[in-house]
């Protein structure tokens, strides 16, 4: 029999505690497909005596997760502490300095250092993979990276935040306001108590940052990534939405070209013939369009123990098999290196939403900033329904036109009396 | 640089034409992903002076196919001939016999030899990968043999041909009958002049029976998938559908259990709101139930030139890494043989539907049998519509029960002469 593949785990959160349940209970399979057992043999976290509902006498107990690697007894750290600096990239970065592999869960340090992590383990020629950083238990990494290789992608976009998506589902279903919705879902338990990371799209915005990179064998650029959330999302939105044939989904989308590396999270009004329109709840979906594969969607749970788990030990069997490639695809130093394109001559549809005083002339008023700034509107609702006394709600959608038209519009209503909050745009997802 | 990797065809139909376009379009950026060249050197047809439209004379030819692998100038073979035995088995076996991996696109031969050629590789040390032989250029094989490897898949199942789905679109949007449908799809050429192996179910046969020794990890039977396909169905069957909330898919479905393996391919009522509802014409979807990742759903085109040479550089690159794992996830003699599952106590709803003689009595009779054999109906219509003067449509749907019970009910009314066609039973897919 090979020799066992020996795995450290750092971090016994809901995930560490699932890639132990996932190893004990398929144990015998794993070892079928990985050649050789994959045994844990040590872990670590901050607080050793709560209960994690799970024996962890089978194995070695280390205080210090940055040493981790150090052992002897160590194959390869599964690095679950999450956070992009701290404990957890001390951990990745002496682990990977100690020639061993390492396996994470962490898109916040990816999207912040996986270049650096990345050219350490091409050094020391160690695996670094990051499968359950995006997307849950979705194989998109090894999809774009190996199943997609022999494509130049065009575009890859998706639903890459499951909280975000649980509560745009309910809102859709119940009609109920935002706020409320976000607060039943913490209840629950399907956002955190700070949900600031999800509900603004920066979780979705580490993500799309390391599938861009891997997609189009450019260099992250979380930084270049433009987000928003949907916390500014009315009830009255999306019903507007539906009534004209779209659901919204907190997309987040990225394309490669000539004029460089556009990346952008925001809600987007999704035809419901899109195959996006039917992704609910908490589930994820990547779609990446290859040159030669055309487009291909990949759907699943977005986050959980069972899902993440999965992804983590799909990675440790790659690593039991010795598949060792590059963790972007490429060598680091072959990544290319695109500014963040300017968007302004971008052709798009956008849903545009004001709201404003309920007095005459205010509809006169947009809609000729909107004429001046060359936006051509295909239709438009004013309704007055869930709005505050005094206050409308005016959405249109416009026709196909340059970006910078609709934001010409906004600068010329920019401060306007008549508006009672700044101008909602939300694009619409083009087939 | 790295020496690169020596590739010969053989085949040179629409699918070889499209592996030579996309190794020539996506050249640097297939070396970036590979790490060396991928480079065609000799290419082998049945007619050198055919004109495909493409040049060849960068590349050597070879006559016998058969000898490829034995060259001198060649790494690995791409079959991509077709058909079960004859030359491309003969070329497949003297490729892994000379010490050079293959790549092939021949789900009836992986189908069939596939355990045969998986065995040889493997005391050969090369690689035997067949990506493009399952769903055309989503990666479902990487999917499951890597991307899932920690779960143990309880179920896969999904959309495997895309002519049929492409005519079951076509017929659920316009109304038309199979037969009509079928006649302008091969003249568009979305389906073959003779296309036997995909109406009748035999295409999406040899794809499920691959998929399911993946998923489970057991040996490839192919005899043991019970097929059928859309011939009988007519557009009546899809309005009907339709009016129950239901669209009618071909579902190839794959369990492994206690009681053997279960392969059925067979058109399935899909409920509206079942993702695999949505996957219109010639797409493919297929979806895998791990026990910690839960549903995956992957989708994209299941056929064409260009997604079947993006599944087959993809293996190329695979191959240009070092990846050498075994071809069905496991060494063959690690795969469990499985009987074919008995299907009689399964639990499902069904849709039975009978052509009978337009007089009295008649529905009673029908009605008598199912009740004697302890099918409980759930919804039940008569339809006088498409049918021939003289003769009525009943379709039903039945509460779920026992698959046994149905088939009793069968029996009792076989050869009824109220009866002017043996009825048609189809299953509802289950969430």
């Amino acid at each position: 029999m090979a020799q066992p593949l020996k795995i450290a785990l750092a971090g016994l959160g809901t995930v560490g505690v699932g890639v132990i349940r996932l190893v004990e209970a398929n144990r015998a399979l794993i070892e079928r497909r990985a050649g050789r057992p994959i045994q844990i043999t040590v872990v670590s976290a901050r607080d050793r005596r709560k209960d994690r509902g799970i024996d962890l006498t089978p194995y070695a107990w280390e205080d210090d997760m940055v040493i981790l690697g150090e052992r002897a007894d160590v194959d390869v750290v599964v690095e679950m502490v999450g956070g992009a600096d701290g404990p957890a990239l001390a951990c990745s970065r002496t682990t990977i300095e100690a020639g061993k592999a390492l396996v994470t869960a962490n898109k916040a340090m990816i999207a912040h250092h996986g270049l650096e992590l990345a050219a350490k383990a091409e050094d020391q020629r160690v695996a670094l993979k990051f499968e359950a950083a995006v997307a849950g238990g979705i194989p998109v990494i090894k999809a774009l990276r190996e199943g997609a290789a022999a494509n130049a992608i065009e575009r890859v976009y998706g639903i890459l935040n499951g909280t975000c998506n649980y509560i745009l589902t309910v809102m859709e279903d119940t009609g109920r306001d935002f706020a409320d919705v976000l607060a039943e879902a913490q209840a629950l338990g399907y956002a955190e108590a700070d949900p600031t990371f999800d509900i603004e799209g920066i979780d979705a915005a580490h993500k799309l940052s390391i599938l861009a990179a891997i997609a189009f064998g450019t260099r992250v650029d979380f930084a270049g990534v433009v987000a928003s959330g949907i916390t500014r999302l009315r009830a009255a939105d999306i019903a507007q939405a539906q009534a004209l044939g779209y659901v919204i989904r907190l997309i987040g989308m990225a394309e490669a070209g000539a004029d460089g590396l556009f990346q952008r999270v925001q809600p987007h009004l999704v035809p419901v013939d899109h195959p996006l329109a039917h992704v609910d709840g908490a589930t994820n979906a990547v779609v990446a369009e290859g040159n030669f594969s055309g487009r291909l969607l990949f759907q699943g749970a977005g986050a959980g123990d069972g899902p993440t788990a999965s992804a983590v030990v799909a990675d440790l069997i790659d690593i039991a098999r010795g598949e060792l490639g590059p963790a972007f695809s490429m060598p680091v130093a072959e990544l290319e290196a695109l500014a963040p394109a300017a968007t302004g001559h971008r052709q798009s549809r956008a849903y545009i939403r004001f709201m404003v005083a309920d007095r005459p002339g205010v509809l006169a008023e947009i809609t000729a900033a909107l004429r001046d700034a060359g936006v051509s509107i295909e239709s438009l609702i004013q309704k007055g329904r869930a709005a505050d006394a005094g206050e409308v709600m005016v959405a249109m959608v416009s026709h196909e036109g340059p970006e910078s038209a609709v934001t010409e519009a906004l600068r010329l209503l920019d401060g306007a009396p008549c508006l009672t909050e700044p101008p909602l745009v939300l694009h619409i997802l083009a087939d």
